[in-house]
């Protein structure tokens, strides 16, 4: 078997690299790419993903992966093969559900869709997107049928992005958690408001970009195996684990903005850059799932980013760099004004107390929309209905509304679910480390930052996607995705801002 | 034979594809990879090659070629899909040849060489780089043997840039140049020098950058289907007809570099974005060979770029740009300046008069390499006696010598000859158009550049890879490629600068 074994392995390193490329031709699109390459680069993404979806379902590989099967179950199921194969039977098993015709037809689409949701984004006009993703719907919709019977037409699109998990597991863990988030911002919303008046004056941007990639450094990562560069939504992506690239934005109308999302990329660049080398080349050294990548970056964002600690070693460099902006600023009120919770129209500019709220709104959304309750041409209007009914705002137009994220011009319908479920993650390994480190935050408040990467590296990333996400957080923590240690983070850090 | 038709250019697109996809690999490798993506990209690109090529020689590829070649004979063969095919099964053919065996090995190789190379050029070590030039060598020998029997050992690599051209022909062209440019170089030599020291003042790069863009707007180059980037060896590369890519460098030590290197590619991707659109995604929509595609290069850097009316329109601008640099050099001392002749080091900044024998010299020395009657181990040694042979100066180290060039290092031999012969070629075509348009000069002067495009458009560039090189250059100017229009405009230049 050792023979076939090597052909396996092979032909998973070739199909990794197919993958890497096409994150390439991705990360171009968005960061470099003259408008008038869309058209070329829709082709070439499309060729590309035919181009893996026949070699993945060819006959050898067919036969090779039966082989494989036979051969997983006589060996350790805890050994890095039997994980790999695993995995990839996985992902093989589904793949080899899907016709390549669609693969290319939603590849195709959606590249285009990304300039369309541009365009449409720009000039704040729904209608200009509405045609993109009514097919981006139809297909995601002929997706699912792909895997019929199954309990929800959802859950084969949540199955994308988080293995294993089902819609009625998260509107479960949402039910949960939605009475309490609630509760929170009400018993906030009868406290007298924190100023954060501070953060909108224009900070200049390359001093937000320096500061940015210090403290990205400091957190640790490697930057002889990375870059940043500006897009419009900002992202992180790896060719390899030797290539993980992190990109940011900066709003001049929101000071801060480009730091903390360039601390959120960190994140997410930091677990990419972390699985074991002996993975290289295979699936086996991406991330768990969505959420357990997403807990890295809301944790160096928000955990790290927004604590009291991290800003009582950073502020006054902060303030140096900013002396017209910050000079009268003190490091308390700064860092209320950063953790200043208001319902507001933008997801990524929430706070840590409404964040969610936006979250459960697009899952709503996405499922009816799946469900056909839901028309693509209604879907403003039904999203500025819910804003008003969760947040109690009303966007002003598309741009701040439905049109606001990058996701669905992508074809991502079942991502969103996951930035909500990494936040809870990100808490439940933050209890963990604080047990185990109690001297975490006077590290934190010292600038030193290895002891934490080392936790994660030990616990989290070295293991890649070796584990299933349920599985890793249950080693790690002794329990599955849980609301409560978020619902406790929340309530702890708000009751010392707002003196709940 | 409609529907063969259909599948054979549907393939003929998606390999397409893949040619632009690695070429983006490429292109992101030498401008925005961080040196620990190294190992990935190299594997992906290898990933890509043998895709590539696995796809030209597999069963299905090699009846529809067949199929085709019978086809063609059926039809106008000056009809787009007779050229099609031709120019399909010319390189099918040529692909048939060699094993994907080799083509993964070398594509390996002249990845990692590329940045095995920078670092020997960073640390001007030839013995870094000698082992991996050692296997391309010996790789490029074994690739010619798969060609055997040829005339000689270097024609099949030759062939690879300029299809049909045989080493015997450039050699006889070559040798009809070097005693006339020989002597031109002398009798310069024997007159005084011109001034040339404001060019080594440090020129703002942002200038430089923000002057380059406007002259190469005014020539045509189109932004909304391309961009230029900064890399250590300038190059253009495309990604279909709708995204062309130039790269410049800045030399602080030579203010103008950076301008005349963004006019060469310039001049390059002008070519690439001006065949037909109904060569979109496939080969012909590619310059007709290597030399024709220098002759445009070199035209827009040196016969539009260096020339008097080109100067007398934009000097002014450019002194404004460059206040204390140029404050107190004129218009005819600039001029000249940007024109001396001076035997010197590096190719790349070498003058008209002087260029050409840098590239004889290589020709020597690759010849060599593959007929075995030079070591690798022994070029740097062969590389200083030749440069001092040829042009009396010898190098102080292997940076400034036989390590300036990135060809070598991407397995480029039988390249370098191609620039000499863009050179001829740029002025048999100048010769041409002076006839047409008499008044291109005064045209230039006002800085109206665009009928010259047009000329090139319509006479050259829309005819894409439809035409062979010679076959091309018969029908415009009535011969092949012939030395003596260089000579002419070479004399006719220098006499006026030198007073010869």
């Amino acid at each position: 078997m050792g023979n076939r074994l090597d052909v396996f392995k092979a032909a998973i390193n070739e199909i990794t690299d197919y993958g890497h490329i096409t994150a390439l031709l991705g990360w171009d699109m968005q960061v470099n790419m003259p408008a008038g390459g869309a058209e070329d680069r829709s082709d070439q993404i499309s060729s590309m993903e035919r181009l893996m979806h026949m070699k993945i379902t060819s006959p050898e590989t067919v036969q090779l992966m039966g082989e494989m099967r036979e051969y997983a179950k006589t060996i350790d199921p805890d050994s890095d093969d039997a994980r790999l194969i695993k995995v990839s039977l996985r992902e093989f098993d589904k793949l080899a559900k899907v016709p390549t015709r669609w693969v290319a037809e939603f590849s195709k689409e959606t590249s285009q869709a990304h300039m369309v949701w541009e365009k449409a984004k720009r000039s704040s006009n729904f209608s200009i997107f509405q045609s993109s993703l009514e097919r981006i719907v139809t297909l995601r919709r002929e997706y699912a049928s792909f895997f019929a019977p199954y309990e929800h037409v959802y859950d084969p699109l949540l199955d994308g992005f988080e293995p294993g998990l089902k819609t009625a597991e998260v509107q479960a863990i949402f039910n949960a958690l939605r009475p309490q988030q609630v509760a929170l911002i009400k018993a906030i919303g009868q406290k007298p408001q924190v100023d954060d008046g501070f953060l909108t004056r224009p900070y200049a941007e390359k001093a937000q970009w320096d500061f940015g990639v210090e403290v990205v450094s400091k957190f640790g990562y490697d930057w002889e195996h990375g870059r940043q560069d500006k897009a419009m939504h900002p992202f992180t992506t790896s060719f390899g684990l030797g290539d993980v690239r992190i990109t940011t934005r900066f709003d001049p109308a929101h000071g801060a903005s480009g730091l903390f999302s360039t601390m959120h990329e960190g994140g997410h660049a930091l677990y990419e850059q972390g699985p074991d080398r002996r993975f290289r080349r295979t699936p086996l050294a991406n991330g768990a799932s969505m959420a357990i990548h997403e807990s890295q970056s809301r944790m160096y964002e928000n955990l790290v980013g927004r604590s009291l600690p991290f800003w009582k070693h950073f502020y006054s460099r902060f303030q140096q760099l900013f002396p017209s902006e910050l000079g009268n600023v003190d490091l308390m009120t700064f860092y209320k004004g950063i953790n200043k919770v208001e319902p507001s129209l933008i997801r990524v500019e929430a706070d840590e107390a409404t964040y969610n709220l936006h979250i459960m709104l697009r899952l709503e959304l996405e499922i009816a929309l799946m469900e056909g309750s839901l028309e693509v041409k209604d879907l403003p209007d039904a999203w500025n209905a819910r804003m008003s009914d969760y947040l109690g705002v009303t966007p002003p137009d598309d741009a701040h509304g439905v049109l606001q994220d990058v996701h669905w011009s992508s074809g991502y319908i079942g991502y969103f679910p996951t930035y909500a479920l990494g936040n809870l993650v990100s808490a439940q390994l933050w209890e963990v480390m604080q047990q185990q480190m109690p001297d975490l935050d006077a590290q934190i408040e010292r600038g030193e930052f290895s002891n934490l990467l080392a936790w994660l590296r030990t616990n989290i990333h070295t293991h890649g996607a070796k584990y299933e996400p349920q599985e890793l957080l249950q080693k790690v923590t002794g329990s599955k995705i849980d609301p409560q240690p978020y619902v406790r983070y929340l309530t702890g850090k708000y009751s010392a801002i707002y003196g709940l």
